[in-house]
Protein backbone atom coordinates (compact mmCIF):
# COMPACT_ATOMS: atom_id res chain seq x y z
CA UNK A 1 0.00 0.00 0.00
CA UNK A 2 0.99 3.45 -0.71
CA UNK A 3 1.08 6.46 1.47
CA UNK A 4 -1.94 7.92 -0.55
CA UNK A 5 -3.79 4.34 0.11
CA UNK A 6 -4.81 4.09 3.72
CA UNK A 7 -5.60 6.40 6.77
CA UNK A 8 -3.60 7.26 9.75
CA UNK A 9 -4.84 4.27 11.16
CA UNK A 10 -4.01 1.98 8.74
CA UNK A 11 -7.30 1.66 7.49
CA UNK A 12 -7.79 2.01 3.80
CA UNK A 13 -8.94 5.09 2.24
CA UNK A 14 -12.64 4.61 1.08
CA UNK A 15 -12.52 4.55 -2.76
CA UNK A 16 -14.77 6.30 -4.94
CA UNK A 17 -14.68 4.68 -8.80
CA UNK A 18 -14.96 6.72 -11.86
CA UNK A 19 -18.19 6.93 -13.85
CA UNK A 20 -18.52 7.84 -16.91
CA UNK A 21 -19.93 11.40 -17.86
CA UNK A 22 -22.92 11.48 -19.04
CA UNK A 23 -25.22 14.81 -19.31
CA UNK A 24 -28.05 12.30 -17.51
CA UNK A 25 -26.15 11.53 -14.44
CA UNK A 26 -24.14 14.95 -14.58
CA UNK A 27 -27.30 16.97 -14.43
CA UNK A 28 -28.14 17.41 -11.07
CA UNK A 29 -24.43 19.30 -10.88
CA UNK A 30 -24.30 20.82 -14.42
CA UNK A 31 -24.04 20.53 -17.60
CA UNK A 32 -22.35 18.78 -20.30
CA UNK A 33 -21.00 20.68 -23.12
CA UNK A 34 -20.34 18.27 -26.21
CA UNK A 35 -21.26 18.29 -29.79
CA UNK A 36 -23.52 15.19 -30.13
CA UNK A 37 -25.90 14.41 -32.17
CA UNK A 38 -27.50 17.07 -34.50
CA UNK A 39 -26.60 20.49 -34.32
CA UNK A 40 -29.43 22.93 -33.39
CA UNK A 41 -28.92 25.29 -35.75
CA UNK A 42 -26.44 25.08 -39.16
CA UNK A 43 -24.48 28.08 -40.08
CA UNK A 44 -21.74 29.68 -42.25
CA UNK A 45 -23.48 28.12 -45.44
CA UNK A 46 -23.71 24.73 -43.86
CA UNK A 47 -20.32 24.09 -42.81
CA UNK A 48 -20.63 24.52 -39.61
CA UNK A 49 -23.00 22.96 -36.76
CA UNK A 50 -24.06 25.01 -33.49
CA UNK A 51 -25.01 23.16 -30.69
CA UNK A 52 -26.75 26.15 -29.38
CA UNK A 53 -26.42 27.78 -25.33
CA UNK A 54 -26.02 24.84 -23.67
CA UNK A 55 -25.07 26.12 -19.90
CA UNK A 56 -26.73 26.98 -17.09
CA UNK A 57 -25.04 30.36 -16.73
CA UNK A 58 -25.75 31.91 -13.46
CA UNK A 59 -23.41 34.97 -12.07
CA UNK A 60 -24.83 35.73 -8.84
CA UNK A 61 -26.67 39.12 -8.35
CA UNK A 62 -23.34 41.44 -8.50
CA UNK A 63 -21.39 39.54 -10.80
CA UNK A 64 -21.00 39.85 -14.52
CA UNK A 65 -19.12 36.79 -16.84
CA UNK A 66 -15.83 36.11 -17.19
CA UNK A 67 -12.96 34.27 -19.60
CA UNK A 68 -10.27 32.88 -17.96
CA UNK A 69 -7.43 30.46 -18.64
CA UNK A 70 -6.34 27.84 -16.18
CA UNK A 71 -3.20 26.10 -16.47
CA UNK A 72 -3.04 22.91 -14.25
CA UNK A 73 -0.56 20.34 -13.19
CA UNK A 74 -2.03 17.28 -14.15
CA UNK A 75 -2.86 14.58 -11.79
CA UNK A 76 -2.93 10.60 -12.22
CA UNK A 77 -5.22 7.76 -10.45
CA UNK A 78 -5.74 6.51 -8.29
CA UNK A 79 -6.45 10.40 -7.06
CA UNK A 80 -6.43 11.16 -3.30
CA UNK A 81 -9.39 13.38 -2.38
CA UNK A 82 -9.02 15.27 0.30
CA UNK A 83 -11.01 18.73 -0.42
CA UNK A 84 -13.89 19.91 -2.22
CA UNK A 85 -14.65 23.60 -2.68
CA UNK A 86 -18.02 25.41 -3.97
CA UNK A 87 -18.31 28.82 -5.25
CA UNK A 88 -21.97 30.52 -3.75
CA UNK A 89 -21.56 33.07 -6.37
CA UNK A 90 -22.12 32.02 -9.39
CA UNK A 91 -21.45 28.86 -11.91
CA UNK A 92 -18.64 27.94 -13.27
CA UNK A 93 -17.50 26.49 -16.45
CA UNK A 94 -14.32 24.30 -17.89
CA UNK A 95 -13.70 24.00 -21.38
CA UNK A 96 -10.22 21.61 -21.97
CA UNK A 97 -8.15 23.36 -24.52
CA UNK A 98 -6.98 19.95 -25.21
CA UNK A 99 -8.35 16.17 -26.78
CA UNK A 100 -7.78 14.98 -23.70
CA UNK A 101 -9.87 13.35 -21.01
CA UNK A 102 -10.44 15.05 -17.08
CA UNK A 103 -11.42 14.14 -14.15
CA UNK A 104 -14.58 15.90 -12.78
CA UNK A 105 -15.23 15.15 -8.79
CA UNK A 106 -18.79 16.83 -7.63
CA UNK A 107 -21.03 16.27 -4.75
CA UNK A 108 -24.68 16.92 -3.85
CA UNK A 109 -24.90 19.20 -0.61
CA UNK A 110 -25.93 17.86 3.00
CA UNK A 111 -26.77 20.56 5.43
CA UNK A 112 -24.26 22.96 4.07
CA UNK A 113 -21.21 19.79 3.60
CA UNK A 114 -20.56 17.53 0.51
CA UNK A 115 -22.00 14.32 0.77
CA UNK A 116 -20.29 11.19 -0.67
CA UNK A 117 -18.48 12.62 -4.01
CA UNK A 118 -18.86 11.15 -7.62
CA UNK A 119 -16.05 10.93 -9.82
CA UNK A 120 -16.71 11.35 -13.63
CA UNK A 121 -14.10 10.78 -16.02
CA UNK A 122 -14.66 12.83 -19.47
CA UNK A 123 -14.31 12.16 -22.91
CA UNK A 124 -12.22 13.66 -25.03
CA UNK A 125 -14.30 16.85 -26.79
CA UNK A 126 -16.34 17.38 -23.69
CA UNK A 127 -16.36 20.29 -21.73
CA UNK A 128 -18.64 20.97 -18.21
CA UNK A 129 -20.05 24.00 -16.29
CA UNK A 130 -20.78 23.24 -12.63
CA UNK A 131 -24.20 25.13 -11.49
CA UNK A 132 -23.63 27.77 -8.95
CA UNK A 133 -22.85 26.65 -5.55
CA UNK A 134 -21.84 23.38 -6.16
CA UNK A 135 -19.57 20.96 -4.37
CA UNK A 136 -16.82 20.31 -6.66
CA UNK A 137 -13.00 18.51 -6.58
CA UNK A 138 -10.15 21.32 -7.99
CA UNK A 139 -9.08 21.02 -11.51
CA UNK A 140 -7.55 17.59 -12.33
CA UNK A 141 -6.82 17.41 -15.88
CA UNK A 142 -5.07 14.14 -16.41
CA UNK A 143 -2.47 14.80 -19.32
CA UNK A 144 -0.78 17.57 -19.74
CA UNK A 145 -1.18 20.64 -20.90
CA UNK A 146 -3.80 21.10 -18.46
CA UNK A 147 -5.18 24.07 -20.44
CA UNK A 148 -8.69 24.93 -19.91
CA UNK A 149 -10.88 28.05 -20.59
CA UNK A 150 -12.88 29.05 -17.79
CA UNK A 151 -16.24 31.49 -18.04
CA UNK A 152 -16.94 32.58 -14.39
CA UNK A 153 -18.21 35.06 -12.23
CA UNK A 154 -16.38 37.91 -11.65
CA UNK A 155 -17.03 40.27 -8.61
CA UNK A 156 -15.59 41.34 -5.52
CA UNK A 157 -16.81 38.67 -3.02
CA UNK A 158 -14.90 35.49 -2.29
CA UNK A 159 -17.21 33.79 -4.03
CA UNK A 160 -14.92 30.36 -2.04
CA UNK A 161 -16.30 27.78 -0.02
CA UNK A 162 -13.43 25.08 1.06
CA UNK A 163 -14.45 21.68 2.91
CA UNK A 164 -11.77 19.56 3.87
CA UNK A 165 -12.44 16.03 4.35
CA UNK A 166 -11.78 14.31 8.04
CA UNK A 167 -10.80 11.68 5.47
CA UNK A 168 -9.73 11.36 1.96
CA UNK A 169 -11.38 9.21 -0.32
CA UNK A 170 -8.99 7.55 -3.18
CA UNK A 171 -10.91 7.86 -6.56
CA UNK A 172 -10.01 4.95 -9.02
CA UNK A 173 -10.41 4.33 -12.35
CA UNK A 174 -13.42 2.65 -13.46
CA UNK B 1 -4.21 28.79 -61.89
CA UNK B 2 -7.03 27.54 -59.35
CA UNK B 3 -10.86 28.70 -60.21
CA UNK B 4 -9.97 30.11 -56.51
CA UNK B 5 -6.99 31.95 -57.65
CA UNK B 6 -8.32 34.40 -60.40
CA UNK B 7 -11.65 37.20 -60.75
CA UNK B 8 -13.95 36.17 -63.66
CA UNK B 9 -11.91 38.38 -66.03
CA UNK B 10 -9.18 36.33 -65.31
CA UNK B 11 -7.06 38.47 -63.01
CA UNK B 12 -5.73 37.14 -60.03
CA UNK B 13 -7.21 37.78 -56.81
CA UNK B 14 -6.26 40.17 -54.40
CA UNK B 15 -3.66 38.08 -51.67
CA UNK B 16 -3.92 38.29 -48.01
CA UNK B 17 -0.56 37.16 -46.08
CA UNK B 18 -1.32 35.31 -42.84
CA UNK B 19 -0.18 37.22 -39.62
CA UNK B 20 0.98 35.30 -36.90
CA UNK B 21 -1.81 36.06 -33.91
CA UNK B 22 0.19 38.52 -31.17
CA UNK B 23 -2.58 40.22 -28.80
CA UNK B 24 -0.93 43.29 -29.66
CA UNK B 25 -1.79 43.30 -33.34
CA UNK B 26 -5.31 42.01 -32.47
CA UNK B 27 -6.03 44.11 -29.76
CA UNK B 28 -8.19 46.60 -32.11
CA UNK B 29 -10.49 43.73 -32.98
CA UNK B 30 -10.35 41.51 -29.98
CA UNK B 31 -8.12 39.74 -27.09
CA UNK B 32 -5.95 37.16 -27.62
CA UNK B 33 -6.60 34.18 -24.20
CA UNK B 34 -3.25 32.77 -24.39
CA UNK B 35 -1.37 31.19 -20.82
CA UNK B 36 1.34 33.11 -21.11
CA UNK B 37 4.20 34.90 -18.77
CA UNK B 38 3.22 34.49 -15.39
CA UNK B 39 -0.51 33.61 -14.28
CA UNK B 40 -2.79 36.25 -12.57
CA UNK B 41 -3.14 34.05 -9.52
CA UNK B 42 -2.14 30.63 -8.11
CA UNK B 43 -4.39 28.57 -6.85
CA UNK B 44 -5.43 24.99 -5.65
CA UNK B 45 -2.29 24.86 -3.52
CA UNK B 46 -0.05 25.99 -6.29
CA UNK B 47 -1.32 23.42 -8.60
CA UNK B 48 -3.23 25.55 -11.23
CA UNK B 49 -2.74 29.26 -12.35
CA UNK B 50 -5.03 31.43 -13.06
CA UNK B 51 -4.55 33.98 -16.49
CA UNK B 52 -7.72 36.31 -15.16
CA UNK B 53 -10.72 38.22 -16.77
CA UNK B 54 -8.71 38.26 -20.32
CA UNK B 55 -12.08 39.23 -22.56
CA UNK B 56 -13.45 42.05 -22.89
CA UNK B 57 -17.30 40.62 -23.08
CA UNK B 58 -19.79 42.64 -23.75
CA UNK B 59 -23.87 40.98 -24.20
CA UNK B 60 -25.49 44.24 -25.15
CA UNK B 61 -28.76 45.88 -23.56
CA UNK B 62 -31.45 42.77 -24.29
CA UNK B 63 -28.46 39.93 -24.42
CA UNK B 64 -27.04 37.62 -21.88
CA UNK B 65 -24.10 35.31 -22.16
CA UNK B 66 -24.22 31.57 -23.36
CA UNK B 67 -21.67 28.96 -24.05
CA UNK B 68 -22.54 26.68 -27.39
CA UNK B 69 -20.14 24.34 -29.29
CA UNK B 70 -19.27 25.10 -32.93
CA UNK B 71 -18.35 21.76 -35.31
CA UNK B 72 -17.12 23.35 -38.30
CA UNK B 73 -15.73 21.67 -41.55
CA UNK B 74 -11.76 21.85 -41.56
CA UNK B 75 -10.41 24.51 -44.04
CA UNK B 76 -7.07 24.96 -46.24
CA UNK B 77 -4.66 27.52 -47.36
CA UNK B 78 -4.68 29.00 -49.86
CA UNK B 79 -8.38 30.10 -48.49
CA UNK B 80 -10.93 32.15 -50.66
CA UNK B 81 -12.63 34.59 -48.63
CA UNK B 82 -15.57 35.61 -50.23
CA UNK B 83 -17.50 37.18 -47.08
CA UNK B 84 -17.38 38.84 -43.44
CA UNK B 85 -19.58 39.24 -40.99
CA UNK B 86 -20.63 41.09 -37.64
CA UNK B 87 -22.32 40.69 -34.82
CA UNK B 88 -23.64 43.99 -33.44
CA UNK B 89 -25.25 43.43 -29.93
CA UNK B 90 -22.33 41.24 -28.62
CA UNK B 91 -18.42 39.94 -28.12
CA UNK B 92 -17.82 36.36 -29.26
CA UNK B 93 -15.68 34.37 -28.24
CA UNK B 94 -13.97 31.09 -29.65
CA UNK B 95 -12.08 28.07 -27.72
CA UNK B 96 -10.25 25.74 -29.51
CA UNK B 97 -11.60 22.43 -28.16
CA UNK B 98 -8.25 20.79 -29.80
CA UNK B 99 -4.32 21.69 -29.64
CA UNK B 100 -4.44 22.75 -32.78
CA UNK B 101 -4.19 26.43 -35.60
CA UNK B 102 -7.21 28.33 -36.58
CA UNK B 103 -7.16 31.19 -39.08
CA UNK B 104 -8.92 34.47 -38.14
CA UNK B 105 -9.86 37.05 -40.48
CA UNK B 106 -10.96 40.29 -39.36
CA UNK B 107 -11.69 43.76 -40.78
CA UNK B 108 -11.53 47.24 -39.61
CA UNK B 109 -14.83 49.11 -40.17
CA UNK B 110 -14.91 51.50 -42.72
CA UNK B 111 -18.26 53.58 -43.25
CA UNK B 112 -20.29 50.46 -42.27
CA UNK B 113 -18.20 48.11 -44.55
CA UNK B 114 -14.89 46.04 -44.09
CA UNK B 115 -11.92 47.83 -44.50
CA UNK B 116 -8.85 45.50 -46.00
CA UNK B 117 -9.04 42.48 -44.21
CA UNK B 118 -6.10 40.60 -42.00
CA UNK B 119 -5.73 37.33 -41.41
CA UNK B 120 -4.11 35.61 -38.09
CA UNK B 121 -2.74 32.27 -37.28
CA UNK B 122 -3.17 31.07 -34.18
CA UNK B 123 -0.97 28.91 -32.24
CA UNK B 124 -1.86 25.69 -30.44
CA UNK B 125 -3.21 27.02 -27.10
CA UNK B 126 -4.57 30.45 -28.51
CA UNK B 127 -8.09 31.10 -27.89
CA UNK B 128 -9.75 34.77 -29.44
CA UNK B 129 -12.19 37.02 -28.06
CA UNK B 130 -13.98 39.21 -30.80
CA UNK B 131 -15.11 42.77 -30.16
CA UNK B 132 -18.79 43.81 -31.01
CA UNK B 133 -19.47 44.76 -34.17
CA UNK B 134 -15.76 43.40 -35.68
CA UNK B 135 -15.92 42.51 -38.86
CA UNK B 136 -14.33 38.90 -38.90
CA UNK B 137 -14.38 35.32 -41.27
CA UNK B 138 -16.38 32.88 -40.32
CA UNK B 139 -15.11 30.06 -38.12
CA UNK B 140 -12.16 28.52 -40.34
CA UNK B 141 -10.52 26.04 -38.31
CA UNK B 142 -7.14 23.97 -40.12
CA UNK B 143 -7.60 20.68 -38.75
CA UNK B 144 -9.91 18.17 -37.70
CA UNK B 145 -12.24 18.14 -35.47
CA UNK B 146 -13.50 21.71 -36.40
CA UNK B 147 -14.34 21.90 -32.54
CA UNK B 148 -14.84 25.04 -30.72
CA UNK B 149 -16.83 26.25 -27.18
CA UNK B 150 -17.91 29.79 -28.13
CA UNK B 151 -18.70 32.37 -25.59
CA UNK B 152 -21.26 34.91 -27.54
CA UNK B 153 -24.84 36.27 -26.53
CA UNK B 154 -28.29 35.13 -26.21
CA UNK B 155 -30.85 37.33 -27.05
CA UNK B 156 -34.38 37.37 -29.61
CA UNK B 157 -32.57 39.81 -32.32
CA UNK B 158 -30.71 38.79 -35.48
CA UNK B 159 -27.18 40.05 -34.68
CA UNK B 160 -25.62 39.08 -37.68
CA UNK B 161 -24.73 41.40 -41.00
CA UNK B 162 -23.21 40.21 -44.00
CA UNK B 163 -20.85 41.71 -46.33
CA UNK B 164 -20.22 39.86 -49.11
CA UNK B 165 -17.34 41.26 -51.43
CA UNK B 166 -17.24 42.32 -55.12
CA UNK B 167 -14.07 40.73 -55.56
CA UNK B 168 -12.77 37.77 -53.01
CA UNK B 169 -9.49 37.79 -51.37
CA UNK B 170 -7.04 34.78 -51.81
CA UNK B 171 -5.37 34.31 -48.29
CA UNK B 172 -1.84 32.66 -48.17
CA UNK B 173 0.31 31.36 -45.51
CA UNK B 174 2.70 34.16 -44.62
Amino acid sequence: MTWAAETASGAPLPRIVTEQLTAEAFRPFGDVLEAEGAPDRLINQGLCGRFHDRARLDFGPDGRAGISLFKAEPRALPYRLEMLERHPDGSQAFVPMSLTSFLVITAEDKNGRPGTPRAFLTQPGQAINLLRGTWHGVLTPLEAPGLFAVFDRIGTSANLEEHWLDTPFEVTRG
